[in-house]
């Protein structure tokens, strides 16, 4: 048989994800499964009961990262990794993690139909905590695993519903596991996923070959005017912080839009002071999520809008103060594996284009200790992080059958 | 003796203000009496025990509207009225109503040392809950008084603490009496007040004649545009509800400051949806407070700011909608006792000017019955509704002065 006509089972994938979209489901279509609650252990003990089904060797390391291995026919050799997660936003979709978990369980079912040994071990990650929803900071697991993050400090983060520390509740579910994290050894790590943005579909293209993770850096700006009577202070007189920061806003807008088609630059977040209709505002806060590839061009922008919002604060007479409350430097992914995607893809007679990723993701730390990369399947008008979200049948086939492929070729069959 | 020459007590006034301050002191200087609460109780049994030991008969009617009265010559006549409120923001400063009230008191203490007998009496009101900061509408106690409000409807508004109905907590403090509000005969009513904006200190000027209450209408808009991952969409591809908000709020920040001196246009209060730091906002809601003395320029201004939102929407592809929740038509006071209050401030060798009141006040609603109007004395910086508002000793007694010119004016002492 030849390896390279092998493909998944693209309904058995899609009955697997719907099984799995039931535990915590939501009225709209969505999941809800905060990382480590009772439904986080739901979702968990059905993928274990699964891979234990498909003859593999589950494990979990002290962080709660779930690894579960089908044997290779060289046990020395370190395994060729896959997986995602399976927490989710409160408000998640169905696809958002959960695909590249079952799109790697979805390869190990397959190699298992044929009868296919590979020579290097396959492990399936499941890693805690991606969202980062319910308790800080995201990407835990990833980045305990990496040492990014001090274990017995992420141990003691209270979680945000208050019902313990994340130690507890580890325990609680039953995922305090005990190797340590990072004691693994691992060939490489690949992470399928939906893009969560609209460019594959826009292009209409089967596979985004991930080549980078942007780098993301947050501002947090206050800008203080004073408050006043909104019926007895003239237009003239007024220090109204809200009219600087929206000025500051279409301004910051203007500049990302002026820079290279990479640039994202969000504001989000946004509070008032006093927030009462009728008291000219003394103050604003909002914070700035910018994002691009470069970091000479992230330290170029990051001047820029310093210096818009403080031309603004001028004209308006407002004060204004900017602080970075936090700095991730972009991430190139590993040449050699991104040469097995783009090898795989074109295989499969799929379209494929370089793509940057914008969000984070758990390879994005996995990527700083071992050889790793990612593709990307095109979800619905881009949509993600809502109950909306969605990728077809045929896109989520795609990208299981890629995975398939490019493990293939990363554990040795042919 | 010449009844133009006669003062009030300045020092006397200002340790009353102080006292009456003590009750719901707050640590930066202000004070917190929310109307019907236990600070407000003590504020009223205060003012109460003071009116009586200066010889007044006090009574409440059944909105709680406390009328404390000197008797004239001729019990016939109707009182001549003044008076304003001493319930306060919830973080309010020592001057906005009481100082109404208190000047008012001053005058009956500065008539009974010159044993100075009016033809007609003189009726010193306290308006129940003028600011509306713990029940609504704002401007009860005047509101039902006039018969804006029907007694039985605001009777059973609920607090905002919880603790009971508005009827609940009149019966609580002592203050459901008895009288049928607005049965009361009254000739006319004065109110003093602080200008609560800057125009008085900014021209250097001791005394506004307040000839008109702003109109006021309020409008909520509402912007849609679609809530996505803020690493993942290109800026070309976004509608973004926030900066689509902030170019409406600074084009109608534009337009307001386009028309006359008059005008006042505020977007004091805004909310963001979702209002995540990494997620480019779907949904912005914010209100439009809008005043003019011309009903006429309002009108034209509505037209205005709905075509300025509208053209907003289509340039950046979101969704808007303006509801209008409020529409207060513009006031004027009664040309008689305007021309008192002018008189009495050129007697006193003040200076004055005409200004209007950009601020609802308790005369505004009075005036659609009884003839009404007010003055205004400058207060610091134009700070009010903030516990650093500070009106000056000789601001306060010039405020007095013209009030007790006035009054003696209108109750015919000479």
């Amino acid at each position: 048989m030849d390896n390279q006509t092998l493909r998944v089972n693209g309904q058995r994938l899609w009955s697997t994800l719907m099984q799995m979209a039931h535990i915590g489901a939501l009225p709209h279509g969505g999941s809800r499964r905060l990382a480590l609650s009772a439904e986080d252990k739901a979702g968990r003990d059905l993928l274990v009961s699964w891979c234990q089904q498909a003859g593999c060797t589950v494990t979990t390391d002290a962080i709660g990262n779930i690894f579960a291995r089908r044997p290779g026919a060289n046990p020395n050799l370190a395994a060729v990794a896959t997986g995602s997660h399976l927490d989710t936003q409160p408000e998640g979709g169905k696809f958002d993690g959960v695909f590249g978990v079952l799109a790697g369980l979805e390869v190990i079912r397959t190699l298992n139909d044929a009868a296919l040994e590979t020579r290097a071990p396959i492990d399936l990650v499941v890693w805690t905590n991606e969202e980062g929803a319910r308790f800080s900071p995201p990407l835990t697991g990833s980045g305990v695993f990496v040492g990014k993050y001090i274990l017995e400090d992420v141990y003691s983060h209270p979680t945000a519903d208050g019902t313990g520390t994340v130690k507890d509740d580890l325990a609680r579910i039953g995922y305090l596991g005990n190797d340590t994290p990072g004691i693994r050894s691992l060939n490489c790590f690949i992470e399928a996923h939906i893009e969560q943005g609209p460019i594959l579909e826009t292009t209409g293209t089967h596979i985004g070959v991930v080549t980078q993770v942007q780098g993301i850096r947050w501002f947090e700006v206050l800008v203080t005017g004073q408050n006043a009577h909104a019926g007895t202070v003239p237009m003239t007189m007024r220090k109204d912080a809200l009219v600087a920061a929206a000025q500051m806003i279409v301004a910051l807008n203007a500049l990302a839009s002026g820079e290279d088609h990479a640039t994202r630059l969000t504001i989000g977040a946004l509070s008032v002071t006093p927030n009462s209709g009728s008291t000219i505002p003394g103050a604003v806060r909002f914070n700035i999520d910018l994002r691009h590839p470069s970091a000479a061009t992230l330290s170029k922008l990051a001047t820029a809008l310093r210096q818009t919002a403080a031309q603004v604060a001028r004209d308006r007479a407002v004060e204004t103060t900017i602080s970075e409350i936090m700095n991730v430097p972009p991430i190139s992914f590993d040449p050699d594996i991104l040469a097995v995607l783009r090898a795989s893809t074109t295989t499969l007679g799929l379209t494929q284009q370089d793509i940057l990723s914008g969000a984070g993701h758990d390879a994005m730390n996995i990527a700083s200790r071992i050889p790793s990369a990612m593709i990307f399947i095109p979800c619905r008008g881009g949509v993600s992080h809502n109950e909306s979200e969605y990728a077809s049948p045929q896109d989520v086939t795609n990208g299981a059958d890629v995975l398939l492929q490019a493990l293939l070729r990363r554990a040795g069959a042919f």
